[in-house]
């Protein structure tokens, strides 16, 4: 296992549309993506290019989005998760689970629509990790 | 104001020795610098090198440390900041501050030797974001 790329940040937010204004306008985001629902993850989200990776703001979807608990505890959001990319998913989450990691899940088709899991923050020094293989033509 | 590089991603630890055997071992980190005291700032430091950007560990120093009362409510540790780049400390304090969004304290040498401040997460989508001078030799 080799550390890869920071994907992107993972930031909570009660409102998209707050969160795109504030990155336009205080921020200085030059491309922001366009906000799309994720039904099964429970999320909306948008990414917000940084010269070298993305934020990607999220927002709850339906009553049962996991963002709803977080947003409890933050109700004006926050960093929710880190996203690293690995070029073989299947190989990174045996690699995980063989570290005693807590896989959240079976790998399943993310935001850039490549497969994705998450790893239990409680297992990664309270951080909740994303871990996404590598997008075609983004390898590094 | 142009949104600059995301330098790094702050990740307070109880134990920045736990941790950097977490990231050298668990997460495949290759580059990890040496840590090292920021009495100012009532932290210990450690840059743990991405492909594209840096984690930074961070744990207390001393009993006034501010991070003190993070791990009181992360005891694993977890997210505590996002630091972006900029051109000109100077010029990004007064954009920000006439953006209404409250500035912590005078610009001050931060880890990477030049110049930051911290910005307060409630006027920030509840991310505590650092602002920093671009190292020299590090210009995008």
């Amino acid at each position: 296992m080799k550390l890869g790329r920071l994907n992107h940040v993972g930031v909570a937010t009660p409102s998209i549309e707050a969160s795109i204004a504030f990155w336009r306008d205080v921020m200085g985001a030059q491309d922001i993506r366009a906000p799309f629902d994720m039904p099964a993850q429970g999320v909306r989200v948008c990414f917000v290019d940084t010269p070298n990776g993305q934020i990607e703001l999220i927002e709850p979807l339906g009553e049962a989005s996991p963002i709803h608990s977080f947003l409890a505890k933050n109700p004006a959001g926050g960093q929710h998760h880190l996203c690293f990319e690995v070029p073989d998913i299947r190989a990174a989450k045996a690699w995980f689970e063989g570290q005693g990691k807590r896989v959240l899940g079976e790998p399943r088709i993310g935001a850039h629509g490549t497969l994705i899991f998450f790893l239990h923050p409680a297992d990664m020094g309270g951080v909740l990790t994303e871990i996404m293989e590598t997008p075609e033509g983004e390898g590094h």
